[in-house]
């Protein structure tokens, strides 16, 4: 048995079953842009926001859903990504170079994320998400991330582990960190 | 409105909602216990395998839940981790090490990884999972984990992006790679 099955219709989330696989969807089955900012000053740029499914404060890449409402629902990823940066944490981007497309937890859902790296940024305001969010923006020098890391994990925050991985492959292209 | 609801009982996946937000909670909440695994040789120990909900091949860290089921239900994050190293990839390990513990996509589930590193590998096995899976095991160099990951990635099978976190966390280590 392979049929699609929505188990149960969510207004956001539609949970799935397939071949004896149960599953998480977003109704509209959009990617997930995850940004990769650099600053010219070699700081990485992150967000901190509460995130109720964990109910914790998180650490994490600014990210948002493509077309993610009515008013640019057919939006491109990169015009996702350029909109996402700048609700989020008020910096435009002249340069958004996408890195690769991954799956955030393919054992639990069809998520995809859209890794996007964001450089020669420029600062237009301050950013926070739109009325629905309350983000806190955070400029962090790349060679100090992991302490800022384990400090802000010390303090009781999760971190996002995509953080990581944008260390990652800021180091192979910066060279050594 | 903070009240937690069950807006789906699934038999391994719940869909609940709490704030106006609805996401996915596996039935049992357990962790995910995601490996780490270095061989004496400098290799990562990476699996491959068919995912449902991506309905594609996914290369990843060796990876499961804590207490998958009723035979070892009260298990230790730590004994799922050799549990599943073993089943897996066929590897005893005679060093497991937490690194963190971070929620996988905080905005669509509760899931947390709790990152293990696992060294002193002894080949006990061919791996491969257990009977319902069917697994690859991948010892790859690291010094030339991010070409075979974009060899991996160009024939057309999907990377799960904690793979290059724990790159990142292995070349903190070691110095750089």
């Amino acid at each position: 048995m392979d049929d699609l099955l929505v188990r149960y219709p969510g207004r956001y989330v539609n949970l799935m079953e397939r071949a004896d696989w149960e599953y998480a969807s977003r109704v509209h089955r959009q990617d997930v842009v995850v940004l990769v900012p650099v600053t010219a000053n070699r700081e990485i740029v992150l967000v901190e926001q509460y995130r109720v499914p964990v109910q914790s404060v998180v650490i994490e890449l600014p990210a948002g859903l493509v077309g993610d409402c009515e008013t640019h629902r057919n939006e491109a990823p990169l015009e996702a990504a350029a909109r996402e940066l700048q609700e989020e944490t008020g910096y435009a981007s002249g340069r958004l170079q996408p890195i690769m497309r991954c799956p955030t937890t393919a054992g639990l859902s069809d998520e995809m994320a859209l890794f996007i790296r964001a450089s020669d940024l420029m600062q237009v305001s301050n950013g926070g998400g739109d009325e629905s969010e309350d983000i806190t923006v955070h400029t962090v020098a790349l060679d100090a991330a992991d302490a800022w890391l384990d400090a802000q994990r010390d303090a009781g925050k999760l971190v996002d582990p995509k953080i990581y991985a944008a260390l990652h492959w800021i180091g192979r292209e910066g060279g050594c960190e």
